[in-house]
């Protein structure tokens, strides 16, 4: 299985980085190409990089590490997207962080999934900073749960997989239209964080006795 | 300090024992001043109880353990509400519990304060199940956390220190208008306990490293 990582920031070097480090084949796609085959570079091991449409050709997952408002743009630029699964980790958070952009009837994963039809959508990683994404960055803490919610329970699994591969223990939140829910939590996770002074340590969990 | 709890079901006979178990005064009220009584003399430890307006009018803070859909009726029956704390602990959910009525440019909690302008409106508890309530059924597991959402820190560090009293660990969630994203924790909850196979002992928590 190939994944793709679309995006160079935080979150998608992060994801490329870690996901690499565990074996995975990656190719990173960018809408700044030799941006794109500096990370693989940088991150060696096979990585691969290119444009947005060559890297989600290759992989049978891509995860879109981009800000939500950048989501219609990037399936714009994907090309054909049958079959595909997509993995949503956005939060569609206002300017000042503070609140949500969209939410209640609908949700940056619904949103996706309106944009490509064709392809399968997957919400995972919304709860998660850059800041955990390394390894080293979670040792001597209990698994850092990432909530993975879809409609198509085989791409759910798929997405599962590559979270357990990352070291996260991964969590079935049930069908795609609760990232109603899962959102105003990557929400409550950045308040958490930054302005009621947890950090980007912070994660949610669910824990029962 | 006076503490009323509105309603006798399994949320209000819970947190009215719990509380009263650790030396609150409690007074309880009920549509059916009957109920209270009753429930008020199981519990014993000097808990009063009888109608609604009267519970309140001894209380400095009151907390309303109704259904989303009775928080309206609920105030029209408490009489002047000048300067009482109202705790909000539900979750606006459908009939099916798998959704909520209202959310993102509202929320519960919002409502019951416009509902009740002159009291000062706490959101809490609501991700808790009544299940977790008693003492002893989170014996030998990390305290529970309560997230506390307000935008009067006096009345936040008011109904934090009850959560604590009672054993849970409260957790400053921010300004009262956070109830937007506290509100699809609780949803979520319900998520995982009942269509997701954890049970009610499942709760959230954010922990960091």
């Amino acid at each position: 299985m190939t994944i793709a990582v679309i995006g160079t920031g935080k979150m998608g070097s992060g994801i490329a980085k870690l996901l690499a480090a565990k074996g995975e084949k990656i190719v990173i796609g960018a809408r700044d190409p030799a941006k794109a085959a500096a990370l693989a570079a940088e991150i060696g091991g096979g990585a691969e990089g290119g444009g947005i449409e060559a890297a989600v050709k290759l992989a049978d997952v891509a995860i879109l590490a981009v800000w939500y408002q950048q989501l219609e743009e990037t399936v714009r630029a994907a090309g054909d997207l049958t079959g595909k699964i997509l993995v949503d980790i956005s939060n569609p958070i206002t300017e000042d962080f503070k609140g949500l952009r969209i939410g209640h009837t609908t949700s940056a994963a619904e949103e996706l999934q309106a944009l490509a039809p064709n392809a399968t959508v997957v919400k995972a990683f919304n709860t998660i900073f850059s800041e955990l994404l390394p390894a080293e960055a979670r040792e001597g803490r209990d698994p850092v749960q990432a909530f993975v919610a879809a409609d198509d329970e085989a791409a759910k699994r798929k997405v599962s997989d590559i979270a357990a591969k990352g070291g996260f223990q991964p969590v079935d939140a049930g069908p795609l239209a609760n990232a109603r829910y899962i959102e105003p939590l990557g929400e409550m996770t950045i308040w958490f964080a930054f302005f009621l002074g947890w950090g980007p340590t912070a994660a949610p969990a669910w824990v029962k006795s």
